[in-house]
């Protein structure tokens, strides 16, 4: 069992849902978050700019400025680890900077709380 | 060390927070979340609708809409991993759709950012 | 590769990205969150509530009160471990109650959504 964890664009959170449900994956939770990376200073940075992604404008004025994200944590049995990252970043990417990142964390035990069961078979329960 | 993490119903942060305190844990986070789950269509779903339990609504309604809920972190030494679940399904559980899971994971290391100690002594410092 | 999470005082947001920044920690993501811990009922404290600590404040009157509070997440390779927790640290210590806690968890995997890469070098990204 593992922990998905994505920060992506705020205007991606509702294509992302329905491509995870899509995939099978039937829950998720999203929380407002706002998030910084490096940035990418290259020619894509300009263009994207002018293309009015607000990762790239931020670069070429405030260094560091906080952009507002989403964040997403999707708990799955080990088997669709792969499935869900798959399908996050396929409905994320852009190839441009502020695409954002998706991380693995081990997971121990997950219960339902309306059941008080524990095991894969709870993940649905949020 | 284990971080308990938890999704619930919005009604239930007060109650949760006061049982936690009488079971003798002290320290909490809490963050506003977005969640979904499968959803249980059975005959539950049509009486919990009946009865105002916003997650049945929903479920008769659109499919896949995310509901607002509480996150809550709780990072305790592992011999109150137990008592901390026990404790926030004793309170959170309704039985009805939308109860919300528990997850237990694991945590390598706490510190006290007001002392700089580590350990389990710190994890009441929020 | 681990997660560092801190949850510090509001009002230490914006010095605590800029010390991560000089530091040459390039990424973080900040929520707002609603935290408490067990309170120190010491001779700090009135000490504390005298200056505007609101932690202090609080715990003189209502007991568990949750206090708004900024969560951050930042993951960072191994060799960096040390180095953010204590720019964390250094910059939210204020010696009273309520300057937080920092955890640090374990990451198996980070992904870049802009390429797809894992590894290290994706942890930029946000």
């Amino acid at each position: 069992m593992k922990e998905i964890m994505a920060v992506i664009r705020m205007n991606k959170i509702n294509k992302t849902k329905l491509a995870l449900i899509d995939a099978g994956i039937s829950s998720m939770t999203a929380m407002d978050a706002l998030g910084r990376g490096k940035g990418l200073v290259d020619m894509t940075l300009l263009k994207g700019a002018e293309q009015g992604y607000e990762e790239a404008i931020a670069q070429l004025g405030e260094s560091g400025r906080l952009i507002p994200k989403r964040a997403i944590s999707i708990v799955v049995p080990n088997k669709l680890v792969s499935k869900t990252v798959k399908t996050i970043i396929g409905v994320n990417q852009t190839g441009k900077s502020g695409d954002g990142v998706v991380w693995v964390m081990p997971v121990l035990e997950s219960l339902s709380v309306r059941t008080g069961e524990s095991g894969d078979k709870v993940l649905d329960e949020i």
